[in-house]
């Protein structure tokens, strides 16, 4: 708490601050120049793409019943196919353009369309035709391809197990190889092993890619991939197979979801998709990688661009929620605060830009952190630098990004929701339809926790590696020094340098958290104090019984994520300032320095407890934070609909009645009426002094039903 | 950050208090003690209700098309009525048997059966019935109650229009008094002014009570209520009305949401809903209440009974989401952690036990809330004690407890349904339904933003009560003696001597945090600072203009609605303090405790910032809570399945497959099947090698489609 008068005071130093940082720099968004680099590194064909998704074919059509809505969507996916726009990632040899940053971007588009199109899709050619394409080899390529391309066969991708979601290495499914007929016998020996949760299992699927353990001359090599007809063309299972349809979900309805079991049922050998390991007639297992484990996450990796295209979709689902509810915001009135008359403009209210700005900010942040990871996916996908350590940094990369970009789509996406009362409720408005589709963003192709908990480990071996030649005494020197640091000084060291200097003005000592660099220490600071903390705390897992280690990192599970999810938001940070720095006109770059602050401090606010007892900031420099985001939100106020105009949508993306302009026509009809009711002269007497007579705002209640 | 060694000494010496506090009780819940307290002051109607949900024709159908829906929970509101429950709350003089409190607790159960039921019933009964009631007058209440009681009469509810939802005292409706014919005429000015989200009024209602500014004799008295015939008994609309589907919503799909316009639409004088204003037939206004602004928010405050119901049902959803989620998070094994073959439950992780525990402990603080609040509401509408001043504590009370309680439902079924991964998608696993119908608990009968605005307000009153009689100087002196506490010593006087203390021991320092008095001195101590903090910068408002009063007053709205919110989490505290203190069996108060303490010092950690700046909390004493907190939730963590079944639901309201226990015989059997694989020897070599090779849990990537 700060006393009136010094906060006013400052207040106006901020403000005066932001001045000089401006330079009489005027701040103005260009619109068109933003647009362009919103839309990334394959702009071109993410427009194309975009220009395709305005038509209604291929539009969601609230409430149809899920039988309905899935055979819809079948349809535009073969649609989708005949526009060519399904070949893009697959090889020349059979079509396609090689093109896999592309064909991401242009996919994620379909999100404004019908997200049940874009996962139907990502079934279709990002799992299942994927899978045939990085896991098989050429003939695999010739045979199956073309029909996964053109629809002309629907497949499904069999890897989830009912017993085993996260956990795809200890799927009970098997593949036992039969070396009298040279076939695989596809089994599941228990109902937790049944595939569940398939996409295109439960009416469409023909075919399936099923993730088993292949076992031959009495091995179990471990998972692989086996394609596997599953249905004939009238749509009946074949022999040995049973399935069960999920029903209706949370969301996505367009998407047949279901289960599939095998009884025993024989592939020929050249089903196996054996790019990672191959059983000779003789049922000889050979295999380019010899440790299981990497084998396995080497065949897992190839469907990392799941995660990229879902972080991008989902980035792409807040920018259009975040449109609605601005655009919205900046039309609707509600109660008269300074006039009698004259109602305020929702996104007046410091509130309103509280919650629909600091998520702007924080929406484009993870665009830009989406663009560069999409570009690390093409880097590799393309084999331009694919090394071992190439991908699993794109891994760790995709594994920190997809939670972040998911998590805030819904949270984003709901604000919107509330943000527009009533009317946001309305399916027509879009906001409810969309966040209940990304609903299982958060959990599928990865759960953002098991995701977070990758990241973690990454960072601790990064850390280990970093003290493997010092000697353990070195490395405790270095934590207790840390620890220390704050043990004698209550708050820290550095806090104390900062006490004193901020004697002499708050606002000045904030200022300097405006600064880039002061701003990359602090985050940086924390994720490696984290980071460093933990792996201490770890060290005596080597030491101890498998139990007891598995006990030591389950007793520091929740601090593992959040330094991972620390992490996450310094990449998307990072990502942000490279992205306003490249920003070439000086306007606009100004207003997305002012949103990149409220990013960057909106973090440091968030973990404030954290710096405050880590000594790396001082009360009263931590007092003044939010003081500074509300001016900055202040200032971003006049420039949000250019910053979500710039997202780019069409009325035919958008869609949503509330954000069409009939909110403000309906104002203007009533403010009219009043007008000429007053002017008349006919107005109620009492009228202006009944509306005196009423309380301010915070007094008036509501009953919507 | 704390070194290795002291934290696990921390760790230790908590547990060796944690100990020490429970004195060799043993911690054990009495569920059915335990549950019969959870129940609230109406158990026994409300478990006679509960009986009642049981009923398969009430129990919602996932997937089921909207215009069906709604058919179906008309048929169900009739059942209702058929079987005796839509009278409770209704006068001895139409049969009813005036039991306000117990009518709500009966009421709230209703969604575990179909949330879309208890909306409709609450619009029919809570809203329309209400309106007739509280509104109207004896002749009033024989000539229409019966008909709404019996549902013989759908009624709507025509409050809210599409230019103003919450500000409902600047409505556009018109009602202007016509002495010639004695009537009055209804009617909508312009399209803002048409009434919209109305239930009942797309399809169902043939009469509405309609809120309109009364005009009689040129001059306007502001807004009143209106019985209105809108449909003829064959479902067209009178001369005059028009109406409009609102179709599709986010949920609540059982519910025929619509819009209602007037074109001069006559109805007789004696349909004014006149207890609190009436004309007589020469067309002079007259009324109880003078100052039209008092008026104005006695006739909205009998309608607070919508308000502490959706309080109530919210926290009977979490109640819900989260009996599924342990339930599950119990039998679900996912990951070899300590073993090479037996899996880990999922709530033996500890981020799980955080993500559930933790909502438990708020899902308990807020059911007490509720049964306060419930007690508060009877009090008043059975005229026990019926004073202005009850009232106004109980709108503030229903204005706290709401949002706070519906805001959980959100996070606690959202959360639930990530805990339970792809399953947790499923609709017949209930969580993505409940919380998609909830989502509008939030914005409807009150914004929770707005609500929490008018709890502010009341909060800055009885703060400059405080001062009416001291001079301004006095006040200033106060706050600049805060201030100061701060400005000279960092984090605060009594930081310094904790700082101190704190070299003893941390742990022993926190354990004093578990001190009932302590937790509310520190809970207590923040609403009043933020107060008065709010309190000094609002007092130049008197001397602005109205435009410079209104931009003061939104220069710190974001804190007033943060200083609100305090306050409601500190109410909850003190109900859930209270809660445990009356609990008789000594082993579920020992369980108790920890969960109160998991929900006070969750408040702390949650707003840990704060304590740090404001010198309430020294940095050691801070960094402990994360820990303490931790250590609770391990000891709960035996307990969480007593503490959800304790909720007490049977399988009929469950109805989730998850939560059946279908996952344990799963599970199960796939147990057995490798058991007997390697019991027989017939288990492929390299199975438990391969699976050794495998790294750790985080290692594991998934891929759910």
């Amino acid at each position: 708490m700060v006393d009136t008068a010094s906060r006013i005071s400052l207040e106006t130093e901020v403000d005066e601050q932001l001045d000089r940082a401006a330079g009489g720099r005027a701040a103005s968004v260009d619109v068109p120049a933003l647009a362009r680099v919103l839309a990334g590194s394959w702009a071109d064909v993410r427009l194309e793409a975009r220009e395709m998704t305005k038509r209604p074919e291929l539009h969601k059509v609230e409430g149809m019943p899920y039988a309905e809505h899935r055979e819809r969507v079948l349809g535009q996916l073969k649609l989708l196919a005949k526009l060519g726009s399904s070949k893009r990632a697959f090889p020349k040899s059979v079509g396609g353009l090689e093109d896999h940053g592309g064909n991401l971007a242009a996919f994620e588009e379909l999100i404004t369309a019908d997200p049940s199109l874009a996962i139907k899709g990502g079934v279709q050619w990002g799992l299942f035709g994927a899978a045939v394409l990085h896991l098989g080899t050429e003939p695999h390529h010739r045979a199956w391809l073309p029909d996964a391309i053109s629809v002309k066969v629907p497949g499904a991708f069999a890897m989830t197990e009912i017993g085993h979601g996260s956990d795809v290495a200890s799927i009970g499914t098997t593949a036992t190889y039969d070396p009298k007929r040279q076939e695989f016998v596809i089994h599941t020996p228990f109902t937790a092993a049944t595939k569940e949760f398939l996409g295109n299992a439960a009416l469409h699927a023909t075919a399936a890619v099923v993730f088993a353990q292949l076992i031959t001359k009495g091995v179990n090599h471990g998972v692989h991939a086996f394609y596997v007809p599953v249905r004939s063309a009238d749509g009946s299972f074949l022999p040995g197979i049973t399935g069960y349809d999920d029903g209706v979900k949370g969301g996505l309805n367009g998407v047949d979801n279901g289960r599939l079991a095998f009884d025993s049922v024989r592939v020929p050998r050249t089903n196996l998709l054996n790019k990672y390991g191959d059983v000779a007639e003789d049922g000889s297992y050979s295999s380019p990688i010899d440790s299981p484990g990497r084998r396995f996450f080497t065949m897992i990796g190839t469907l990392v661009q799941g995660r990229v295209s879902l972080a991008g979709s989902a980035a792409l689902a807040a920018s259009l929620g975040l449109t609605i509810a601005v655009t919205y915001g900046n039309q609707r009135r509600q109660f008269t605060a300074g006039s009698d008359t004259d109602e305020v403009v929702l996104l007046d209210y410091q509130r309103h830009q509280r919650r629909l700005i600091t998520r702007l900010a924080e929406n484009y942040a993870n665009t830009f952190a989406h663009d560069e990871l999409l570009q690390k996916f093409d880097d590799v996908f393309s084999g331009r630098s694919d090394t071992d350590a190439d991908r699993q940094d794109l891994e760790t990369f995709a594994a920190a990004i997809k939670p972040l970009a998911t998590w805030h789509a819904l949270d984003a996406l709901q604000e919107a929701r509330e943000a527009c009362g009533g009317a946001g409720f309305m399916a027509e408005n879009r906001l409810t339809g969309l966040r209940a589709d990304l609903d299982v963003w958060v959990t599928f192709e990865g759960d953002n926790t098991v995701l977070l908990q990758l990241v973690a480990k990454r960072l601790l071996t990064d850390y280990s590696a970093k003290f493997k030649n010092a000697d353990s005494g070195a490395l405790a020197r270095y934590v207790v020094g840390m620890a220390a640091d704050r043990a004698y000084h209550g708050t820290g060291l550095r806090t104390l340098a900062q006490t004193i200097r901020d004697f002499g003005s708050t606002a000045r000592s904030v200022s300097e958290l405006r600064e880039t660099n002061v701003q990359r220490e602090l985050l940086t600071d924390r994720v490696e104090t984290m980071i460093a903390d933990l792996g201490q705390r770890l060290r005596p897992a080597s030491k101890l019984s498998k139990q007891g280690a598995a006990d030591l990192f389950n007793s520091v599970q929740n601090e593992l994520i959040e330094a991972a999810r620390a992490h996450a938001e310094l990449l998307a940070w990072e990502a942000f300032t490279r992205g306003v720095e490249a920003m070439p006109d000086a306007g606009t770059r100004q207003v997305l320095e002012w949103l990149h602050d409220v990013y960057g401090l909106g973090l440091i606010e968030k973990h404030l407890s954290w710096y405050l007892i880590n000594g790396r900031l001082s009360p009263q420099r931590a007092q003044a934070i939010t003081a500074y985001i509300d001016r900055l939100l202040a200032r971003l106020r006049p420039h949000a609909q250019d910053l979500v105009d710039a997202f780019g949508f069409a009325p035919e993306h958008v869609r949503a009645p509330i954000a069409s302009g009939i909110e403000a026509e309906r104002q203007d009809e009533a403010r009219t009426y009043y007008r000429e009711l007053w002017a008349s002269g006919s107005a109620p007497a009492d009228e202006k002094a009944l509306r005196a007579a009423l309380e301010k705002p915070s007094d008036v209640e509501t009953a919507e039903e």
